[in-house]
């Protein structure tokens, strides 16, 4: 398996992105994480707080909201709400990543579902028990006024919510990825080494 | 991270019997699948289809049935249904493999589950997609009057309800293991040699 393109999706606090940046940066790869975001917020007029939070959430149910939303950029959303046009951009930035044949790392924002009919695409997913998880957010992130535990759970229904609606399918079930990796029991320098591997011996 | 006990869940097709199998073999570790359903059919007196079928079903609805079951070892099944004999019994055949300190590779019977307090385990899942399982399934066991996407989707659903009624946790869930490889993508050789790369550089 020749693998030209690494997505990572990653549980909220198990060091997803800090294995998806040391990946590509060992493997020479592009990475794009953060620079999905501001480019969706280039062409969407969205700030980047509104598309990094639209992104991974799922649509809520105020239709009041909707309605407004969809008012936003008339004649360009077409009645879309925000996440769904946001979803529709992304989407495009994503593939247009792709097309470019430069072998890249990608983290979230569903790149595994948006490139299911790529070949050469390893699609991996991070997670870790929750007491690493906990300990992670609040060495990395501080303390806030919720609960680590709280946030955790809060980030893992949105993301769950916001893959379910778009891809319909289960986020973090074993059999929608190649490999999943439990960062808490492997260690991160071996999910990296795990996935280096991978891509070097083929 | 030092491995002595290695448990494989596998979706059925998956190849993950065969995975468990050579990988016990490269490492010289002992191999324990239908030795635990011909142990535990030992100590209960039931047949070793009854152990193989029971022992991977969550318990049916039937009361009738349950009432005459919890009747078939009087004094012992202390009025059990026979899954959860089964379940019982298995989870001791289970626990004195582990006691025995001889390190092995463990397939299916949620012994990931039932080892969870126990260091040096290592809980692998194997997956793959529907026509990778199709294809192995009529290959390995030949055609049946019920199409193979059928007999897989029972099987699937059997096993994950005989895990949540037993561990409360979700079959095939990543966060529930350390490490889940697809066959299907990655090749039975390639889940082999990343599961003994573990074990062996540690």
């Amino acid at each position: 398996m020749s693998i030209k393109i690494i997505t990572i999706s990653r549980q909220f606090g198990s060091g997803g992105r800090t294995i998806a940046k040391t990946l590509a940066q060992k493997l020479g790869y592009d990475y794009y994480d953060k620079e999905i975001i501001e480019n969706v917020a280039e062409m969407t007029g969205f700030s980047k707080e509104v598309v990094a939070t639209k992104g991974e959430e799922a649509p809520g149910k105020s239709i009041f909201s909707y309605g407004f939303e969809a008012q936003a950029v008339p004649g360009i959303m077409n009645g879309m709400t925000v996440n769904d046009y946001i979803w529709t951009v992304q989407r495009k930035v994503i593939k247009d990543i792709a097309d470019s044949g430069k072998p890249c790392v990608i983290v979230g924002r569903s790149a595994d579902y948006i490139l299911k009919d790529y070949d050469s695409v390893l699609n991996v997913y991070i997670c870790a028990d929750m007491q690493f998880r906990k300990d992670r957010i609040v060495r990395l992130y501080g303390e806030s006024e919720k609960k680590p535990e709280k946030r955790l759970e809060e980030k893992d229904k949105k993301r769950a919510a916001n893959h379910k609606h778009f891809t319909d399918l289960e986020w973090g079930y074993a059999p929608n990825y190649d490999l999943c990796l439990n960062s808490a029991s492997l260690g991160i320098d071996k999910c990296v080494e795990i996935i280096s591997d991978l891509v070097q011996k083929g």
